[in-house]
């Protein structure tokens, strides 16, 4: 039989889990409520019953290599949650990597729930076949995972690719992280709503915008998507929001591209189902931000898998650190 | 006999060279001038000859694994340099490694000088024994050195680490590279001269300022050294320019922290040799622009080798990536 890991993606709703081959083909696939909410013990329970189910639909564990688990927030080398995982109360903390050691006897390995996305993206997805790149989750915040080498980078600590907190504007609109003007209170659906609503009274057009006018009239009914609908529809209120979120997220890019030089930036989240306007509109303002030879030498691309990119990623995560450390 | 490498420092000059073994001794050390205003071909003709006096010094080619060479600029694949060697004029678009192949057997490998420097301080400098780090060059320009597990990393042709060029200030200074307020606008040697010209008339103080009396007087005469002379000396002014170069490159460095969270961050070049009061007032900047977690899993230190780090990294690199392709 062949080798198999145990891929998990820690949501903030759902726990999805799979069992996957080295080939990238999986099976199993399972979801079950994160209990998030309940406090970090509930949630470790939940991982653990999602395993027993798993392993119980593949029939053994034998040919288990490991598990591999992707995670809001930071995990340290001994399996601990460090935190940066603020949407699950209690979780910070926790060890994941003994109790399942302890349950199943499998190994696990676990980091930031976007740089999985990112290692699936290199290895299934946008990235395939590339050697160094760095993927830009947008999302309700700005994660990233960086590939160097085609392998996943997470630094010495688990913590590596805090590129949504790259500071575009020392003066700029104050971060959840406690400093000013990150990338992310203006390219996340989070910072893009927060423009859309701070900016209508000021905004000013010959022709007329119904976002603005909704903007106005009942803030609480804006989201990304509702913004995009609108730029797309040439609302130059919404053109004008993305014009703001797409220069600020090419800054942060064309930093990377200057100190990277990656081969391929994937933009993937919930932010790109907008598509092409984002892609067309950042790769127009990159220039401004970095050397053009390297621009020339890295692609800009939308994310290619799915909403099960973490739990492939997790699953492929186990393969690259677990496998290693068996045969060395 | 024991395998050397050569190692070659292009710097703007002289050239330097030596014959290095895997463990870091080196012997031969030999300086010819690099003859850059002649042209490339000169150039390459001055490097070919130093080859061949090492060469003649050691006796024999036989344990030679090949030739490591820092440039100023980019080097591709195949060995021809890209650019970014504004001065040394005609040397873009010259082969390194066909001659040095062709005239003496040798396979070469080269990339940018700070680059090495890098590698040079990560192998037997003060970045031994750390798997990530990022040393920043604060010369005339400010370079870069990204070492990731261990191993120098220059992207997939050879243009990783353009972390001069980070902007810090979308409004900032003009730059060279045609961008606005990038890095070494504030933070190289250039960068500090230029801001105590600027700075001069509109400082204010109730100390009174010698060094600002000669920026106004005699502003040709002021140099890095000089302004932290004074700085060092509680000259207001020189401790206020200090303070705005440090705080810019204390933005740089906080972006490279939340992005590749490395274990250590190196200063070097000659604007270091002001020595701690650098290091401090960086320090101190730091946690305005990056995660507190990851700046506490990060030290900032002075580079420990001296002028010769270029070419001993240059040695480290031949045997990094020409005893690879050997054995492979």
């Amino acid at each position: 039989m062949k080798n198999f890991a145990i891929g998990i993606d820690l949501g903030g709703t759902n726990l999805k889990g799979i069992i996957m081959e080295g080939d990238g083909s999986f099976r199993h696939l399972t979801r079950v409520p994160t209990g998030g909410q309940e406090g970090g013990t509930k949630v470790l329970e939940n991982i653990l019953t999602l395993i027993e189910k798993l392993l119980k639909k593949e029939g053994s564990s034998e040919s288990c290599i490991g598990v591999g688990l992707g995670t809001p927030g930071f995990v340290d080398d001994d399996g601990t949650v460090l935190g940066g995982a603020e949407n699950l109360p209690g979780w910070k903390g926790t060890n994941i990597y003994d109790p399942i050691m302890q349950q199943f006897g499998l190994k696990t390995t676990a980091t930031n729930d976007v740089t999985i996305t990112a290692l699936a993206e290199a290895k299934y997805g946008a990235g395939k076949g590339i050697k160094n790149m760095v993927c830009f989750a947008l999302g309700t915040g700005i994660g990233g995972g960086i590939v160097i080498n085609g392998k996943v980078y997470k630094g010495s600590h688990g913590m590596a690719g805090e590129i949504g907190h790259i500071m575009v504007d020392p003066n700029g609109l104050p971060c959840t992280c406690g400093h000013k003007g990150c990338v992310e209170q203006y390219a996340s659906a989070t910072g893009i709503v927060n423009l859309a609503k701070m900016l209508a009274m000021k905004f000013e057009s010959d022709i007329p915008s119904t976002l603005k006018r909704i903007a106005l009239e009942t803030p609480e009914s804006l989201s990304a998507k509702l913004v995009y609908d609108y730029a797309k529809d040439s609302d130059p209120f919404g053109q004008y929001i993305n014009e703001i979120a797409c220069e600020k997220l090419a800054h942060a890019i064309g930093i990377i591209i200057n100190t990277l030089s990656p081969d391929r930036v994937i933009l993937g989240g919930g932010v790109m189902k907008a598509g092409h306007i984002i892609l067309d509109t950042v790769a127009r303002h990159i220039p401004k931000y970095c050397w053009q030879q390297l621009w020339e030498l890295c692609d800009l691309v939308e994310s290619e898998l799915g909403e099960d990119a973490g739990a492939i990623g997790a699953a492929a995560l186990a393969f690259e650190e677990i496998e290693v450390e068996v045969h060395v």
